[in-house]
């Protein structure tokens, strides 16, 4: 693993499963609209891809929480959707209904348009600089983590074409076409590994895999669609310590548990107790990101509550990002808390 | 109970947890637009508002698959949002966009603008007759299934005003106006059972409680928020037998066993073997409807696999309603592969 001083070792503690005096937390989505200042920066790069391609806007926006949370890690700000894009399946992002590919990928003829990306050629590059620009402004104070899509997460958004409930489309193909469905996941398993390796070159001291919709799939077949090519990944990344969040894959948290990762992400649906009979890794997550609607009184009792609940190593996050409405106050508040509550 | 001479009471049967020779089965959205014989009827209606309203052609539609796929059971054509309509909450069903509510109830002020139901001067006046129509059609061959949708998915579609990936309007009123939400909750649970007794009056055999939008509540919300409501339900119904479908309420499942219903509903998220840990009456689907999709050898390798698992009582129905693009003759298969299993 890459050596780095980082002043709040917290999350890294934690994910190596050593000790620590208080639970560290981060937020998924803490870079975003919830903040009136993310919203600010966001209107002048025109944007959200606008931003996404603006290094130094994006760096802005992933140091926002740093200073106005106190969280205990920065998460680049980007998009999973970087990776098809940097294959040559491009994607418009449209306002308030989320992503939209023009061009599907849905056959061996799709999957002939598409390449592995070049890390300083495609659009790669500026989420790259943006880790860049971040890591030196953060003079290694806190941990920066780095990302990317599962690659079944991907294959559904670019087979589907957009967003779905069912994601139909995307579930039909495995059962018609498993042989390009390897192929294509296969390529975007390698796509991703390159550029995890492009964000810890640049500095990121930890990579999470985001599988958005694992829980479209049933047990089984995210079994054969989605773990083996996390895995993969897995296998690759040496360098930083692994976090694994498949949400809604909570009857497989056991297999997740045996591969190659340093942590396991949990929803808000999985009770934490069940978690402890399935996981002997870091957790992380768990929080139902609307209990942030609360008052300042229940919100208080619920997190004081969860945390007496938690296991020894846990990595306090919601088990979803933050909504763009909910209070900030709050958001504020649970990260005190969760900075007051003493370890038992 | 009422008594019923029903030909084909396998389905009836299987409620009362008493020995069949095979497994019952029927489909969620039988009557729906898999069938080429649906959207024609649907296209004579203009609508499927019209559809809804037209109790000749909901009913004819309610007895199409009765015919083609020769299921164990009928479940009569209508949508779980009758009931917040009769209630004065009304909605527009936006082709290939779901329900749009244009007045949303989020507070007292907005449910002093809603009533109970009067059975026979609201548009449930439709239902009931299409139900009246219908069971004189089935001449009491196979049993006819009532429903309405639970308390906390018609308060989740009237509060948010629209269908919503995480209903955070919705879940965002349960933490800050918890009294309203309790009250408005009870009033559909109140006109939801005056709704069911007018089914039962007519006729149905059996009634299903859908709570589509259980998986976006914690456990710990599902248990405040959602299962009183369905219990209050099931404690008011005497007449007929009643299945509990919560979708995504997988970590409830034992819960929702304690209740006064006679079968619990599952979706194709939780495996067959974790209920069998947490349920000892007669569960309800769990079968991936993706997996329709395959081909004919997977699909009979799978539905044998899958009814080999079965627990005694068990009644084979997906884990969610078939889609509109499913292939019309692996459903037919289905339905073989079935009637064709020899029970151990």
């Amino acid at each position: 693993m890459k050596i780095q001083n980082i002043e709040n070792d917290l999350l890294l503690k934690a994910l190596k499963q050593e000790k620590t005096e208080r639970y560290p937390i981060w937020l998924m989505r803490q870079a975003g609209r919830f903040l009136v200042e993310y919203r600010k920066v966001r209107e002048t790069a025109g944007s959200f891809k606008g931003l996404l391609e603006n290094p130094n806007k994006a760096a802005e926006v992933t140091l926002q929480p740093v200073s106005i949370l106190e969280v205990d890690a920065a998460i680049i700000f980007s998009d999973i959707l970087v990776v098809p894009e940097s294959m040559n399946c491009n994607y418009i992002m449209e306002e308030k209904k989320g992503p939209y590919f023009p061009e599907t990928i849905r056959n061996n003829e799709d999957l002939k348009k598409l390449q592995l990306p070049d890390l300083y050629k495609s659009n790669l590059r500026y989420t790259l600089e943006a880790i860049e620009i971040t890591k030196e402004k953060l003079q290694n104070k806190i941990p920066l983590i780095g990302f990317c899509g599962a690659p079944w997460t991907i294959f559904a958004y670019c087979t589907e074409g957009s967003g779905s409930k069912t994601f139909s489309v995307a579930k039909r193909i495995l059962y018609q076409d498993p042989e390009f469905a390897h192929q294509f996941l296969d390529l975007i398993t390698d796509a991703s590994i390159i550029y995890l390796k492009g964000q810890i070159e640049k500095g990121v001291n930890v990579i999470q895999i985001f599988d958005s919709w694992a829980g479209i799939l049933s047990k089984e077949d995210f079994e054969i669609w989605s773990l083996p090519y996390i895995q993969k990944i897995c296998d690759s990344i040496h360098e930083v310590p692994k976090i694994v969040f498949a949400k809604g894959a909570n009857f497989s948290l056991n297999k997740i548990n045996r591969i190659n990762c340093d942590a396991i992400g949990l929803d808000w649906n999985v009770p934490i107790e069940f978690s402890k009979t399935q996981i002997n890794k870091t957790t992380q997550g768990n929080l139902d990101p609307c209990l942030l609607y609360a008052d300042r009184n229940y919100l208080n009792k619920k997190v004081n509550e969860f945390l007496d609940s938690l296991p020894t190593n846990h990595i306090v996050n919601l088990g979803h990002g933050l909504y763009p409405d909910t209070p900030r106050e709050n958001v504020i508040e649970l990260v005190k808390l969760v900075k007051n509550y003493i370890k038992k």
